[in-house]
């Protein structure tokens, strides 16, 4: 049995706690909290729920532990804190920054013995694999990433700190026509209008500006601005009811030449189609995990991606199991 | 540069000869044949074409030898023959033998220190990969895989055998109904009929007796009895101009429960389009030539399939080039 420890225990660390349930080789070990841990109660039984700041008098009892902080300020201080102690795995999706964050694992898991594996889930993850994959096996061609239909939290809470409003869901749309126009082979150029839309359902107070909300909502920088965006006012007991879940998904498509003066076209497409993001992305994790328990066992240590493990460490098979009934 | 041989030209050696020129990092040194060397004028120039029964003499010269001949007699003789003396990758493809296969060429390859590489292209290959990591990210659930549309040379050399046949050409075409009905989530049963069709496009001999023709194929065990086939009498011409291709191509689906009590669908999808068969696998050999060429300087030996081969061996990027760009 691989013994996992999970460290929060948000969406993504009940899922964590799910996928393991669905994986007869691992156990739940522990769950850290930064919470007071008597307010925790986990759907495992017997599993013991721990003050975060204890965590490495555990040191001994977990193979491998899995982060469920967010990105944006939890893991880049914890993974290489705890990467000291354990080999570690985390969900770290801040692509401009993960180059740094790799470094900072890489040196406290290797003066330490243990192994790490960042940046894990679907994109960066499973993506990230098709697209190495897909350029390597087609190396003239293009590859594009399109993302949705699917809840994005970031854009969720941008429209939740606008002033009159209560709660918010937005959706990414990835736009029919553009996937269509990768799929035949064409390579076009495709700008950010034209290969997703902004779907946003929001809930405002009673007697709020709702143009000004629609207004400030699509004009938003970065997060709106580029896109073309529809807004849709629903009560809370609607978005409660309707949009209640976290599904999400999305595309790698690559199109590329073969042959000897590029005469043949050849598309590569992956999508993943989620009913809940965190538990598909949890689900993932713990695959890791048990790559990351064997790789360890082998004497790796340091800093990988899922870009440094072979297929074969994820399944639960042997070799020769794979080789007779996979390949 | 890495310097590759080929075994064998034939289409699959052609088009390997093609995506060498594809990989700026990789260079044809040599093709070796059967046939007299004069016969054969290889695209890429200065390269030496030589009797394969001299190969053992170049095994200084080749980084990594890429097998192209076919799973019926070749592959099972040449690849434990040729792995004595090179790094080696061939297409072996032939499912059920594959454990067989292995353990010839792991002994020949390992008790010379040679790393040979195995089954390796899109099915086995790319879809094998697909299986793995689809199974292992979502434990619970159904994984399909459907061919084409695309031609099976097996089944299109069937039907040239029979009595009064010229030529013919038969697509395997996957049935869009069972299709939708996989990547619904349903997880259905599917019978050989139901998944996929079989359409033969034939030229027969004056005066031939197409209704009997046509009798033979549908009732041809293995290969037809038990499918829904349609078989279309052209002419040679027709043959010729609209089937000259060897287009392929198919999809791994999985779909899979995650959550506490299994509340939530996934669907995980992979599709290849592929307007030549052998070119797109002649193209995935070459990226495996790379992996091998790296995993075998790292002191790698024996046998391993693309189950053992981390993604980042296939790219020309360096880790720190696939972390800032690819993840």
């Amino acid at each position: 049995m691989i013994r996992i420890g999970i460290l929060g225990y948000g969406n993504l660390g009940k899922g964590v706690e799910s996928a393991i349930a669905h994986n007869p080789d691992t156990a739940l070990t522990a769950i850290f909290t930064r919470r007071n841990p008597e307010s925790i109660q986990p759907l495992t039984k017997g599993v013991q729920v721990c003050k975060a700041d204890d965590i490495a008098k555990y040191k001994d009892d977990i193979d491998v532990l899995i982060l469920c902080g967010g990105s944006a300020t939890d893991l880049p201080v914890q993974t290489p804190n705890v990467a000291k102690y354990f080999n570690v795995i985390d969900s770290f999706d801040t692509h401009a920054n993960i180059p740094q964050h790799f470094s900072n694992v890489d040196k406290a898991a290797k003066e330490n013995g243990k192994l790490a594996l960042i940046s894990c889930g679907w994109d960066p993850g499973m993506f990230s694999l098709n697209r190495v994959y897909a350029e390597s096996v087609l190396p003239g061609g293009a590859t594009y990433t399109f993302w949705g239909k699917g809840v994005s939290q970031g854009h969720s809470d941008a429209i939740r700190r606008i002033k009159g409003v209560v709660d918010a869901r937005q959706y990414t749309v990835p736009v029919e026509s553009a996937l269509e126009a990768v799929r035949s082979g064409s390579n076009p150029s495709l700008t950010t209008r034209q290969k997703h839309t902004r779907e946003c359902y929001v809930v405002v107070e009673e007697g709020a500006d709702k143009a000004s909300i629609e207004k400030q909502i699509k004009e938003m920088p970065n997060y709106f601005a580029d896109y073309d965006t529809t807004v849709n006012f629903i009560s809370l007991e609607e978005l409660k009811e309707k949009h209640n879940g976290i599904p999400h998904g999305g595309f790698v498509i690559r199109s590329g030449k073969t042959g000897a003066s590029d005469e043949y076209n050849n598309v590569i497409e992956y999508s993943l189609k989620l009913d809940s993001n965190p538990a598909f992305t949890s689900s993932v994790l713990v695959a890791y995990a048990r790559a990351v328990y064997r790789m360890s066992k082998e004497g790796k240590s340091g800093c990988i991606t899922v870009l440094d493990v072979a297929p074969a460490y994820l399944s639960p098979m042997d070799g020769a199991e794979l080789r007779a009934k996979m390949l």
